[in-house]
């Protein structure tokens, strides 16, 4: 979708303060702050060289919207060739469903009863398909029970857990009998296994990281075989991360790939990836914006960017844009931030605007309305995060 | 407001997938999850007894909106007495002035060109009162300009830094030149100094935190001594927070304190003010409900609250209703927890919704869009968060 269609199909209302500013040649530079940037050049560069990648590699993708949360993205995504979007709640589901997103798959089990009325309503509207991940015998039973009652089939993904042991069943004892049980159960259909090993994806020396998928990869080819041993056919094997996104293939076990952060690239998957030898083929685009609001303290400028604009289970922010290199950012309460420049180097004045990337990019994203989408230093267009809180 | 017209006043389509619940005996323990929980008893003996403490000790309370974020809350502190509310940034200001809500006063100095204009627009339309913090004589200077542009006075007040460095004066003599400026500057009227030793509020030690309030106060006082000296008058100092509530009259130098955390009392501020002879009079009203998702894992079981639901900056969620006592939690990734029991107790079933304290408050309400109001075990109404990710 062009600009000017996503534009579009937005009311102008909804798109918050910055909504004038669209097409206004560097408009980037005045943004009301603090505000989300998504710079669309290296977006674009970012979903087109993991579709290249997933195409040498012969693995199809399923990209993971808990990262960005938003129609328009996974959208370009699937123009790019993806055969599905994940999502982790069925809030993100509901919201990709109703955009019109095929492939639809839920990675973590649906247990509680308004939970499971939710996804029985959703697969009964979902014509371009939906699965959701089970990985216990009880959720197994109410899942066939509802859709029974809804005259629909669900569609499921045996969870497998792979020393992850977050959701998934802990052995691969555990799955081969969970997927006998799917295949008995009333309005399920087995519509293959996920495994997801989310411990791997920061391991940070790469040549142990591939080891270590390699590891995981044998245990879930011995499942597979297993599974089809007894007739269960798996045509989908569904996991991986971006982390892991050049093992992953190399394993030969997985069917397609639930990456995730490569759209971004925050400060901690680039720290991880960057092991010297190997950088990854994919770039920074997600920035948040912040003004200088205070120039009163000797050590520090103080910015309008705090706890409640960035992640803090991660990194810190690296000041990028507008900020003297060497820059660094740190947390000054809810609505503010320092931001310290080296010796000798000039301190942003007051109301000067400064870009730092996203320290962990997915909880960052949840918590903003907007992308302020640029090209260069134009904003282009406000995209809306319409799956951000929704569970 | 009584609960009913609370309700009246929202569209049912906008209250989230628990609307249905609301006035259901026992509905509490079968939201869908996670959902945020706001315990109306509890939250009412907070606003009862600040207030009581607030008029014993001669202070006007005007509480800090940026911990709840919620029209509804506000107007229940003002109608228990606040003479208004404070907001730090200018989005919350938009919420609450639309609300109708008196008396609201901008934190943060607002400095960047759309943060005026908006800062102008609102001005226009606050029949009941507003009024902007100023750090800075070049602000000083552009809101005066702005203002006189619009044709309405601005209020504004001098902000004190008194340590904490984050906005505020360095000094009372950098005050005293931005008050006298202030006193020049057309279309500017002064209406008090403003003060916040935010490194104040989480001293542990109750007797070492009394002792630096009161050296914090001597200073201000000695600057309104100065600025009074001038004939500059200075109705209202605005200051103070819920660690140190009931040592900021002592100082008898605030007019007014900026409370905000009393009315929730995260896990933060219950450690921070329990030194054993002092209990605070305010009680844990907030919480965040979580349901079982899975029960694979040997250790714990895996919730479906994360880095999305809970502030991360602080200390961990502390388990409550439906957890055995000394259970602990512990975030895993963006959409689970883990919840570990005690040696002995049994391990909550898959599908059991526990409750847990919010680590920090003002961080973790940001990440909802709704309370789940409760009285005991019923869920009574459902409140939006009107200003949660406002700018």
């Amino acid at each position: 979708m062009n600009e000017k269609s996503a534009r579009a199909s937005h009311p102008a209302e909804n798109l918050g303060p910055n909504a004038g500013l669209i097409g206004r040649p560097g408009s980037r530079a005045t943004l009301d702050t603090p505000a989300l940037v998504l710079d669309l050049d290296a977006l674009e560069r970012n979903i087109a060289a993991m579709a290249a990648h997933a195409r040498a590699a012969g693995v199809a993708l399923r990209p993971h919207a808990k990262t960005h949360k938003s129609a328009e993205i996974a959208r370009r995504q699937v123009a790019a060739g993806a055969i599905g979007i994940s999502c982790v709640t069925l809030g993100e589901a509901e919201v990709m469903v109703h955009a019109g997103i095929p492939g639809v798959h839920i990675t973590s089990p649906q247990v509680t009863k308004p939970k499971i009325a939710r996804l029985m309503a959703l697969n009964r509207n979902s014509p371009l398909g939906l699965s959701v991940a089970v990985d216990n015998p009880e959720n197994l039973q109410a899942l066939s029970e509802a859709s029974s009652s809804s005259g629909k089939r669900l569609r499921v993904m045996i969870d497998f857990s792979a020393g992850h042991n977050r959701t998934g069943c802990a052995t691969p004892a555990d799955a081969l009998a969970l997927a006998r049980a799917s295949r008995e159960a009333a309005f399920i259909e087995i519509s293959g296994i996920q495994s997801y090993s989310g411990q791997l994806q920061h391991v940070a020396i790469r040549a142990e990281r591939r080891a270590r998928v390699l590891e995981q990869a044998e245990i879930l080819r011995g499942l597979v075989r297993d599974l089809e041993r007894e007739g269960i056919a798996v045509p989908v094997v569904s996991g991986g991360g971006t982390g892991s996104f050049d093992l992953d293939p190399e394993a030969r076990v997985f069917t397609e790939l639930q990456v995730g952060s490569y759209v971004f690239m925050d400060v901690d998957y680039l720290r991880a990836m960057k092991d010297g030898r190997n950088a990854p083929p994919f770039e920074t685009s997600l920035f948040v914006q912040t003004a200088v609001v205070s120039v009163n303290a000797r050590e520090y400028v103080t910015t309008d960017a705090g706890l409640k604009c960035f992640a803090t289970d991660g990194p810190l922010p690296e000041p990028a844009l507008g900020a003297p290199p060497g820059s660094r950012y740190e947390f000054f309460g809810d609505e503010h931030g320092k931001l310290f420049v080296p010796p000798g180097s000039a301190r942003p004045g007051l109301g000067a605007h400064i870009e730092c990337v996203t320290p962990h990019c997915d909880p960052t994203v949840n918590l903003h309305d907007f992308y302020h989408v640029v090209r260069g230093d134009t904003l282009v267009d406000i995209w809306s995060i319409e799956a951000r809180g929704k569970r």
